[in-house]
């Protein structure tokens, strides 16, 4: 263990000094990416600290992004640029103590997405019309959502991913984290959930933090098997069909069918479906949503504008089924809508006039051009292969030579910050040498600049003299 | 009880017929208003049927304000017109299967709030002009509340509130119920908590949902004493003491630093200080924040802007004390922010530039001259009586002559509908001939009727003939 010097009589609280002694020691290098720090435990009894004073720091510290912490295994420094302060945390967001997250040189975070189409004049001009057109919108609205945004959505829903709905069954609210909070209570506190490992971490934190049984779902080339579910326990799992975050990879038809077999053959069993980035397919089929197959009522459904649209537009919703809807309306009984009903409003005819579906086709070519430039020279690359890029904003790197933290230390000395499939992992092993990269953020005018980097970090001896 | 009739072969499932039968029998008037409902049990027993079919229909009655529930009492009818289609249920919103909440003639409810002063032509000048003019808006914002909001607002709250806060320990979010249940979460699972009696019941069923333990605090006339809080065995107590909700009583400044001293004299002991109306103070002297008297860091201040601005705008924030914000970054640490970017943005804009304010001073001005022409007409009644007017949207009405029952029952008759003082109560015991009366949302066109209405309703019998 590094000497750790406290100023016991510093003005500052103990939390704070343990805190700022490892953020300036992660940012000046002095703790490597990916070293593991000193346990609670360990850092108490070697300081002599109270346990909520390391506590309080190590959450400070996770929560700004410098590091991260692994169920079961402890506390990681994460891949962060030695003293750039350009540099953002990654995966985690902005810093809670920042103003706001930098702009990457190269961005190829999961959560970055291409705000350059973003259709403005519409949005300026439909906002206009609300606001003067609609004084009713400053009344209270329908805490499920705006009828006429429900009734567009359905429509939507219906025609661009098979979700089949009645707009009574859809429940608008801020972000897709809130309204998984709503979602877990209308279970059963005796319920276990059961997530993707590899998978999202927020939800994990959210059951967690609300007392609820989890457990990992590991998963095989096609995703969750229904035999895992049935031997881990669980009840209610979460899903990603589409295009499994971070894994890329898309539940078949098959596999589909025999996971609503297993929703449906006992009771209070549940699929949530998260349809995050449905929106956009490269290849020739776009897969439906499995809930236009679930002919049992024990899917529901999750999507958002958030990724589609633009990350500040707090807008998702869940669509439940009828037997989960007598249950919202018994929990939300005094709950009141969370989305403003002007932006409701402005939603609602952005999908009706048609310019939301013309916005997605050419979002959709924008990120197909950005992807075709990007794969087949990153798989140039001599040892580099890519899977789970059917779809969505991001996809797996694979490296036949190096090791995951090589692979993330040589992409680092080259400027480019990147996040292993370890990261998502909590009881899983990834398998070696795996990266998983974001391009919806990425800056087109940077591509060739970071291709010609990454050929740099990740490329062969010869390739390096070469200089190409 | 009643002849329950279900038609067993019907196509809808028996939980719908259940929940028809009384819900058109509620509207039809074969049930009184204020009538006990029979017991879950005992319609379980009858009917033969589960008691989730019973308890889905009670859950949807409640849900859309037919019937409410009172804790170990029973459930009962609301005060309901009969068959009168403008009629909405009181408190609890619109009905999730309504399209939107009925203008009422005649709306005394303590939601409604005045939105005719809207600023509008700055609102829509400001959308117009963070829209153009602030294309980072688009891009994921801090999980806290932007900056610029979180410095306006502290400014704000300082100068008009004596709110003593950092941007930094405020966090914005998507309503006060949001944050409640984002708040609940910062403190230890045994955490009891503590909930004003009568008072709101929306944080009652959000604590209650998330499984936490929760006591009824009984009130005197000065609002809850330390003396209670500390019999309870509560650690954290939600409490509206700059106008009690629903008795409109203002903790006075001694009570108020005895209930900080209880708050600082143990660990982990907090005060959640729920400004909701305080904007408006018809006395001469407003009442600062209990947060601002507090030394301890043991006071956490909620506000929002859907009572001062209008309903449908959901931002509402919490002021955490230092020890809070902590565990905010950790708990937080997965979570985004749920409030438009955009409306954050216009919202600081408003605040910085002073048109908050101003239109705050031209609101309460309407208030105050509102509350001048209703509250000497009403206590002109024979009998009646008002307190709890010093401040906010509402006060109680009491009656020498009529008890709660008969109160309601006599507006009913003249088309008025009122929510009685029992309507809050959770295990107190309201003091007979009390009903709560909002005048936020009542028109200004309405009120020489509404009064008449209400002396012919309330007034001795000599008046009525003297028909005045």
């Amino acid at each position: 263990m590094q000497q750790i010097t406290l100023e016991l009589e510093g003005k500052s609280p103990m939390y704070e000094q343990l805190y700022t002694w490892f953020s300036s020691g992660i940012r000046s290098g002095r703790f490597r990416a990916r070293e593991k720090l000193p346990s609670k435990w360990a850092l108490c009894a070697h300081l002599g600290v109270s346990q909520s004073t390391v506590e309080t720091a190590y959450a400070l510290l996770v929560s700004e992004g410098y590091v991260h912490a692994r169920p079961r295994s402890g506390y990681f420094v994460s891949d962060f640029v030695p003293d750039a302060a350009a540099a953002a945390p990654a995966e985690t967001g902005p810093a809670a103590r920042q103003v706001a997250p930098p702009v990457r040189d190269f961005d190829f975070s999961t959560s970055g997405v291409d705000v350059s189409l973003f259709p403005y004049s519409a949005w300026a001009k439909l906002n206009r019309e609300v606001i003067y057109g609609s004084p009713e919108l400053l009344q209270r609205g329908d805490r499920q959502g705006d009828p006429e945004l429900r009734a567009a959505l359905s429509a939507f829903l219906s025609e661009y991913r098979g979700v089949r709905c009645a707009p009574e069954q859809i429940v608008v609210g801020a972000g897709i984290e809130y309204l998984s909070g709503l979602l877990v209570q209308l279970f059963p506190p005796d319920t276990v959930f059961g997530l993707e490992d590899p998978g999202y971490a927020a939800l994990d934190s959210t059951l967690r933090s609300m007392g609820r049984a989890v457990r990992d779902l590991p998963m095989d080339a096609d995703g969750v098997t229904p035999e895992t579910l049935e031997r881990s326990g669980v009840s209610v799992a979460y899903l990603t069909p589409s295009h499994q975050f971070p894994m890329g990879l898309t539940v078949p038809a098959d596999r589909r069918s025999r996971l609503l077999h297993w929703a449906a053959s006992a009771p209070e069993r549940y699929l949530i479906e998260d349809d995050y980035d449905s929106e956009f397919r490269y290849g020739a089929r776009p897969v439906p949503a499995m809930q236009g197959m679930d002919g049992a009522g024990r899917v529901i459904y999750v999507g958002t504008f958030s990724r589609s649209l633009a990350p500040s537009i707090r807008v998702a919703w869940l669509v439940l089924p009828e037997s989960l809807l007598r249950r919202y309306h018994a929990v939300a009984a005094h709950s009141l809508s969370t989305v403003s009903r002007y932006e409701q409003a402005v939603l609602a005819r952005l999908l009706r006039e048609g310019i939301y579906a013309r916005y997605l086709r050419r979002l959709l070519n924008l990120y197909r051009s950005r992807r075709a430039r990007l794969l087949p020279a990153l798989e140039a690359i001599e040892g580099v292969s890519v899977s789970g890029s059917g779809g969505g904003l991001h996809f797996l790197l694979h490296h036949a030579r190096y090791d995951e933290a090589e692979l993330l230390a040589r992409a680092r000395e080259q400027g480019i910050i990147l996040r292993g499939l370890s990261a998502y992992c909590r009881d899983c092993a990834p398998p070696g040498g795996t990266v998983v990269m974001g391009f919806g953020g990425l800056r087109d005018e940077r591509i060739e600049e970071a291709l010609r980097r990454l050929r740099a970090a990740w490329g062969c001896g010869y390739c390096h003299e070469r200089k190409d």
